[in-house]
């Protein structure tokens, strides 16, 4: 039995890693989680998978939650995200927080040795110098739950990493992948949440529109894999059927292919390194399909893209400004208060201004990721 | 080091094995090889690989080499083959004799405690229960060369055969994929020669002409892979791009991609479970493919693949039968006797009149090849 803890419990990951353990009672358990706000699907899930710590974003929410539950450990704000991250009675983390919020937790809960499956990308964007300097020390597993670098991850079980010659991570193009730039300046929030293939949270689904989500991911996959930007490619790959590839220095190409469904890679992280059934996901049949089809991303079309290889490449400070001024233009598009194309200026406006700091601690990630979120609201 | 002994060396895959030495002499050496009847090309290869042993078809050609290469040891026939694969100062074997004359060198090989590539199917197709089971006692691993089934033994690297829910081998449909049963009556040698996709040699060719070949590989992997026909599918992929694939049971299909370039899972048999560089191998270009399609295999059209399903579940002798047949169908096909559609015909009526001997020892299958091979020749 592998006791979990999960942060980020309420959202999309996080909704789906507990259908994986429903799927499993025998070999997964709660021990505890983290939610935000959402109080009522709290209640849910303490009743449901009963575990001994709970963690929420509000003290009245936790002190309303505590009279409710007496017998539970009940904690909010950064720090309960922390205690829940390292949480004596569990094995292994599941990190489902959306933001640069999961940085610290993924740190202590690497120095307490805990494995984790890591679904919070921005986390290595901000840090992936510290996180898989940690991981390095404490002799800890980091596992990924992206569908692209979970495929990458399967696609290297038994492999050497000397060997590989480059990574292909698939883009599926997003809400607007058919659109021009000039097609992009009134899109409403609701066309931009309108993903053609999979079903996912607000922020991830906009990162998608814009194609900083890949970009995100190839800065991921940087530090996950160990490989140099160079050595990782993007192609355009509409139907999302084949999640991504490597290819060995023979020129062998492995792949991973899957129907679009989340608790795949969730629940290959969970098993890890054996598999286990999941009647209920669909299987993939590629006679429907059909076809697949593979193009050249177009980085003067989804300038984002290219914006990430290049802070990805500048290191430093470069990639904390780049995702944290990516976060706050993201929640002001969503919150109406930008277009579409002011997210991709922002950003663009926040690298333009930042001088980059070479190996910055936790601390100066912070700070330059917070002066960067100020930055951009002072911009609004 | 590794020392090879090779079985077929003027062979097409004979000849590609030796590409791969010589593209990595400090890996590889040729400590021995057999050839038919090609003696030119025997000379070059002693020549230029400078072996220990060689073994050639007939003696006078024996006797021939022995007076021009007094310090080599060479023998013919049979026992040459069988010498060859047993050679003690090399470490693996690379069966890639045709037909099920290899057989007898294989098994031996295996009790001698040799690793064996094997690119000769029909071994493994005639008396698999034998080869594994040798296998087995021996502790000695089987490498597969044919392009099918090193995908499918890649994309196995790092797994367990419990979480294995079905192979899917892709079949690029052969010279003849798009011509109706009526439309091949009258097709010619040189037509059914013509494969639009790989370069091989000439029975392969015919086999995959028939479909014979994708049948013979279903019970290749069968065997290989330990599993029943009922996990072992086949989809029609015009491009030979995805060389074959494993779908798990949590619905994830691991894939093997690359240019139909034989010299890849050749090295790949020889370095496993390293790979090395393939530098002269041209690289996957998908963006050039821009699409893969996939298609049923219409078992009616193709019968020879029906044929061989309901061979490889009979089990027994049939199989033997199925392969002898069509061994000596296709010889007699290359040889202008008969049609193309009297190669399925021969093999149905072979198939027909045996009656199945259960758990064939080695000489019952040998008598069981004989037999099926004469009755077919006396339908000539």
């Amino acid at each position: 039995m592998k006791k979990l803890s999960l942060l980020g419990a309420t959202g999309s990951i996080g909704r789906q890693t507990l259908d994986v353990i429903r799927e499993h009672r025998e070999e997964f358990s709660l021990a505890a989680f983290s939610a935000g706000r959402n109080i009522e699907e709290t209640r849910k899930i303490i009743r449901e998978f009963q575990p001994a710590l709970v963690a929420v974003a509000r003290q009245e929410d936790a002190d309303k939650l505590k009279s409710e539950f007496p017998f539970l450990q009940i904690m909010h704000g950064e720090e309960g995200l922390v205690e829940t991250a390292v949480f004596q009675q569990a094995d292994m983390l599941v990190n489902a927080v959306l933001g640069s919020i999961g940085l610290r937790p993924t740190l202590q809960a690497i120095e307490a040795g805990k494995t984790v499956a890591i679904a919070n990308k921005e986390t290595l964007v901000t840090a992936g110098h510290l996180v898989m300097e940690a991981a390095e020390k404490h002799h800890v597993d980091l596992l990924p739950v992206d569908s692209e670098h979970s495929a990458i991850f399967q696609c290297l079980q038994g492999e050497q990493e000397k060997n590989i010659e480059r990574l292909i991570l698939t883009a599926s193009g997003g809400s607007f992948r058919d659109r021009t730039r000039e097609e992009l300046k009134n899109v409403t929030v609701q066309e931009a949440l309108n993903h053609p293939n999979w079903s996912m949270g607000a922020k991830i689904t906009i990162d998608s529109a814009t194609m900083m989500n890949k970009g995100l991911e190839v800065i991921e996959a940087h530090w996950l894999f160990h490989l140099p930007y160079e050595q990782i490619d993007v192609i355009l790959h509409r139907e999302s059927i084949i999640h991504s590839m490597v290819e060995f220095q023979d020129s062998s190409v492995i792949a991973q292919l899957g129907t679009p469904d989340m608790r795949v890679p969730i629940q290959y992280a969970l098993s890890y390194p054996d598999r286990l059934p999941l009647p209920s996901a669909r299987r993939l049949n590629l006679l429907e399909a059909g076809k697949l089809h593979f193009e050249r991303m177009d980085q003067e079309r989804f300038r984002m893209l290219a914006l990430a290889y290049r802070a990805g490449k500048a290191g430093g400070t470069v990639p904390t400004v780049l995702n944290a001024a990516n976060e706050a233009a993201v929640a002001a598009f969503l919150d109406g208060r930008i277009t579409f194309l002011q997210i991709d200026e922002m950003v663009e406006r926040a690298l333009e201004r930042h001088e980059s700091i070479a190996q910055p601690d936790l601390e100066t990630i912070q700070q330059t990721d917070k002066e960067t979120r100020n930055f951009v609201h002072s911009l609004l």
